[in-house]
């Protein structure tokens, strides 16, 4: 087996992960866990950190490199942000090292749009971003999640970029709302059809989206339907809604879908239903890109 | 003190309010509470309207006429639908009384309109119209509220009607995401500004809402701002979202707002920032006019 050179963590709001690389950027273990942000600010995000060192076997020695939500005011040591336009290679000069630590820690920064008519902010994108695209690449990127995000990247510098609330709408609607009668005992059955209609429909009449929403239950009292399908249907409508206004501007180069998983899979059916054409490439391979990309560039591995 | 001819109920999916009413349809006594639908399914609906009755001081042989959800399969006993087009007198004909009572009591049918397209159902808001309307008027009417109903009523018949789920939108949005930071400890001062750019920026870019909803957020960790400002943002996006989609078609005979309250002093200055003209009517005023109609048609008092 090969030896460890240093530590990866994506920590996001709700999620926690961790790798141990080798000095050739292979992966020589992985954790997974939902002690995110929140958790984390709960129980101590030095005692998460090395509850999960412990049981990857990580040697003492080495360093650790973080993005994502751990930067944030309320996180473990606030990283600040690059302003956009933001060259991703500035985010590797800019980590914050965590003090009073054995070990060297550091955290990297995240972006922030200064504009009062659009603010926006992010942490953890910036570093999938970077290991999506390279130094200089350029693209319009989706990357899906609680909060979506589109960024406009040319020549490796992020010029403006756009969060959607999806995710983090999908659970509170499903869960918080009278349509949670209407998603109760769902099973995983997938209903594309009704997921594709719901985009469509959402994506040409974007106004109508609290409308929408409720036809989900009105449909369902008039005419029956899944509970899975109806899950199906806020999704579709709330992807929708998001594509409606990321796909309102310039396509400059071809759009990158960066995502994993099933979240992928109904944001690659979305573009297909809408057929645009997307470039995919998997959100866990590109955040461990950028933070060997941020490894190499602060200790010289 | 003029005499009690009956009792008029409106009882919503989260608010119960009651009327003793006599028989120049003048208002005796009044009666509010949160003990709607939801509630009362747990408390028992007898158990409820009794303890309001006696409250009240309601003799026994008083009968009583319910609009709303009480009616609904999960209420105290199904009222079903008048379809669309529904002419609003007939929801009159269709009461239906509350079995196994001592005193007399009906309980009125909502509306539906069975569209594959644009399923939609209505109960309590019908009664809402004929009380606005008289059985034989005309208009476009919004009636804001955990679900928003936009009616098209021509000649006392309900041609069409549309459900945006905006209140309960604004509930779980601002209660169960983010957002909840950037509201926590609001006051309940006014910012009329912040309110009204939120409307045109939602009414102009309705698919932009899931980020226009972010940068309650963003703006906040960026520039600052209070959290009766962040609270105004959110309402008013979600409030301009509706209007996008309300005012998308036919005007035809001006727009009819039945509100009151906060709410209605919301949607009138929220029409106004839009340069739309609308005529008021209060919301209380119209369900007990509705009641006393359904009252003097099921009893000829």
């Amino acid at each position: 087996m090969s030896e460890a050179a240093y530590i990866a963590v994506d920590w996001g709001t709700s999620s926690f992960r961790l790798w141990l690389i080798d000095r050739a950027d292979g992966v020589l273990a992985e954790r997974r866990s939902d002690e995110g942000m929140m958790a984390a600010a709960r129980i101590g995000f030095a005692t998460v950190l090395q509850s999960h060192l412990d049981a990857a076997g990580a040697a003492d020695h080495l360093p650790v490199v973080i993005c994502g939500m751990a930067g944030a005011r309320q996180g473990w040591v606030e990283a600040g942000y690059i302003d956009t336009p933001a060259d991703l290679t500035s985010i590797l000069k800019h980590a914050v090292p965590v003090p009073k630590q054995s070990r060297d820690i550091r955290i990297l920064p995240g972006i922030a749009q200064r504009d009062p008519r659009a603010p926006d902010v992010m942490r953890g994108e910036e570093t999938q971003l970077l290991g999506a695209l390279g130094v200089d690449g350029g693209a319009l990127v989706c990357m899906p999640g609680t909060h979506s995000k589109w960024a406009s990247v040319r020549g490796g510098t992020v010029e403006r970029f756009t969060t959607f609330m999806t995710g983090e709408l999908f659970s509170a609607i499903s869960r918080e709302t009278i349509l949670s009668l209407a998603v109760a005992n769902a099973d995983e059955a997938v209903d594309s059809e009704a997921f594709q209609s719901a985009v469509t429909a959402a994506f040409e009449a974007p106004a109508s989206a609290a409308n929408l929403l409720f036809q989900v239950r009105s449909g369902q009292l008039l005419y029956g339907g899944s509970p899975a399908s109806a899950r199906e249907k806020i999704s579709g409508t709330l992807i929708g809604l998001e594509l409606a206004a990321g796909l309102a501007g310039d396509r400059p180069s071809g759009i990158t879908l960066v995502a994993s998983g099933r979240l992928g899979k109904m944001y690659q059916l979305a573009f297909d239903t809408l057929s645009v054409a997307v470039h995919c490439i998997d959100s866990d391979d590109a955040v461990r890109r950028g933070l060997a990309s941020a490894a190499s560039t602060i200790w010289t591995l």
